[in-house]
């Protein structure tokens, strides 16, 4: 719809990132330039802000605290894990957000998330226009998992995998240090797919990575494992291994519940712990070694000291991608990446359907991962150098970060 | 001694920090000028490598790796956790050590770690003394724990606390985006001294830190932990506890050992995890509420990326100081700092007594500890700040830090 005219509205959702304040810096400040968007919001918490009427009035901002969030991390406007209902099968909250459009007259919808927001974000869409309100929906990519289909990568994967890539070479400075044997085991984030502990491979392509690498993509074998590790202890003296939370066994368990089965005859309940520090209670056991399990739980999601420049110019792009798409009547489309070159590295920002992003899980491609925990190749380094180059963070102000302090003054309820 | 000529030599101990290798680049450096410091040597492992008579030839690096140590993090010619014998019962390891000087003409000896260092620094020196080598040996201080006595700070201390304040204030904004209660219970090392626990103040200071602190200076009650997690989670939903790895119920128990008493009736075995995550089990269980344990663990020490310029240059310029103590003749000291003023801050280094700097562990002032967990004083938040400013770090090559790379070539035994 080309002349619509009426309120643009940015929703938040899923997990944060360094970078998707930075989508959101892009979309407002572009939509503030434009005639036909009558007015700014925010939704407080995703969906569940609009269901509730719960806005922010981001015209009451100061543009300097705006700019402010393309290096701020996380989630400014707040975030939501709700899942709509299937609206065959009861669609009152579809009819519920129609109201609220209607109500505000929101004619620009934009949704920031991973694979289920551009779900959400399709169903939306769907149903707008099966009602007959005319609406542009576009879906802004956002997730460290990089599981996101229909383009190259997604915004917030790049800091995450610098976050890795550099975490993994001063660890590997730190790990061997003494002068005895030691094992450490770091788990990196990725429940079904194993990018971001890929990530690790760019520490490895310095000489300054893990030894074994571990992706979920691949069934894992604890027998396997526990040899890998011995192997690689034997000849080296010290072993640095990078693995998801999301391996599982060929028989489809994840490592925590396979001990807490295993246990659970002999002490009745069950064993503690994440990936990382179940194998490294194993692995102390079993050789008799000094064993250090590390999980970089939230930093790595939310390191924006540390995020990569192409990634948050690309993540503020798609912000103003999408607010211009959908301005010039586009609508049901998510802002996609396509990769023209990798050296030098270029790309094209293309609108792509929102369905196509959404149903199908990115996976790290199996040709890329070495046998034997032995890491990713070359293809791999080459397809994410470039997502983590230059530096781009917040200013200091008394040594720590300035970042962005927004009014966060609500929308009078109507 | 005044005119002594010979070998200088460096050992590094203890735990890494991210600017250890700064105070190695002052050394270096600064002993590659003098003419009375006939070679430059680097010990193999610290104390490991002086009685195996192995060291490294730091005359044959390329100067410009050597200046990339100020930024690369961790123990470069590799650190030692060996505890010498005391001297008056079985003085075995110092005839070797004086065998060793003796043989290599070492002169001018550096070691650059924490109290064990001092000790063992302050014993070499009077023991060289009494069997009338002369030999100036001089202490450099490093601690992420900032508990060395007689010096305003220690180097390393500046980085780790940037680190951690980084770090909670970016973890302040990811543990608040959800709608929904949550707690997050974060472990900072410091085995008796809380002073990297309490940088969480500083995030404190900007409305981004945690809620709740807890310093090992102060005995630990759960049940106050507790009510004090109750009662925050009750008046804002989110709850961020900074608590050291280190805190002791009055009874003198750490947390984990704690829980490992207590099961062990009704299990018979163990229970796994440090502080944080041991604490957040009992609170969810407790509370029913989701909570997140994470932990800073080697992180917060070898984060390089981070470090303080301030920092750096401190760490740098007590290594360049350490061997001008000893050219002109200072023995039996560490080079500490003394603080002029806060604002503007102003240091002078000055020379202290290694027995004085060895044996008091400097722990936070009980007055700068607010009661109830609330954090500390604005007297810690002033002392603290002057020493996280600025930012140093290794020039980017491919995205990722490019960290010094030494041809450590080996002196050949004699």
């Amino acid at each position: 719809m080309k002349d619509l005219k009426g309120v643009a509205l940015l929703g938040q959702s899923g997990g944060p990132t360094s970078v998707i304040n930075a989508s959101a810096a892009g979309v407002f400040l572009e939509a503030l330039k434009h005639e036909q968007i009558t007015g700014v919001y925010g939704a407080v918490h995703g969906i569940k802000g609009i269901l509730n009427e719960e806005f922010y009035d981001m015209t009451k901002e100061d543009e300097e605290e705006l700019k402010r969030l393309k290096n701020t991390p996380s989630s400014a406007i707040g975030s939501v894990r709700h899942k709509l209902k299937d609206p065959k099968k009861d669609d009152s909250d579809y009819q519920r957000l129609l109201e609220v459009f209607k109500k505000y007259n929101i004619r620009f919808f934009f949704y920031n998330g991973g694979n289920d927001s551009m779900d959400t974000c399709s169903k939306i869409s769907k149903f707008f226009k099966k009602s007959e309100y005319d609406c542009n929906v576009i879906g802004i990519p956002k997730t460290i998992d990089n599981d996101l289909n229909a383009t190259d990568h997604s915004p917030g994967y790049g800091s995450a995998a610098k976050y890795v890539a550099t975490s993994f070479m001063e660890l590997y400075h730190d790990a061997t240090v003494y002068d005895r044997p030691m094992v450490t085991i770091v788990e990196v984030m990725g429940r079904n797919a194993g990018w971001l502990t890929a990530a690790a491979a760019l520490a490895q392509s310095k000489g300054q990575g893990p030894d074994l690498m571990y992706l979920p993509e691949l069934p894992f074998d604890l027998d396997v494992f526990f040899s890998h590790v011995q192997k690689t202890l034997d000849a080296k003296g010290k072993v640095i291994v990078a693995i998801s939370e999301g391996v599982k066994t060929k028989e489809g368990k994840y490592i925590p519940e396979l001990y807490q089965d295993l246990n659970k005859d002999a002490f009745g309940h069950a064993q503690l712990g994440g990936t990382a520090q179940v194998l490294a209670q194993e692995v102390a056991a079993r050789m008799n070694v000094k064993v250090r399990a590390i999980e970089f739980s939230l930093l790595q999601r939310c390191s924006a000291h540390l995020a990569s420049k192409v990634d948050v110019k690309e993540a503020y792009t798609a912000g103003v991608r999408a607010v211009r798409a959908a301005v010039n009547g586009a609508s049901d489309k998510m802002i996609g990446f396509e990769r023209i070159s990798t050296d030098p590295y270029k790309i094209k920002y293309k609108r792509v359907s929102l369905r196509k992003a959404a149903n199908i899980e990115q996976k790290v491609p199996l040709e890329w991962i070495l046998p034997d925990g032995k890491g990713m190749s070359e293809d791999y380094v080459r397809y994410a150098l470039p997502l983590i180059q230059g530096d781009d963070k917040a200013a200091l102000e008394d040594g720590l970060p300035r970042f962005a302090q927004l009014k966060k003054i609500r929308i009078p309820k109507k």
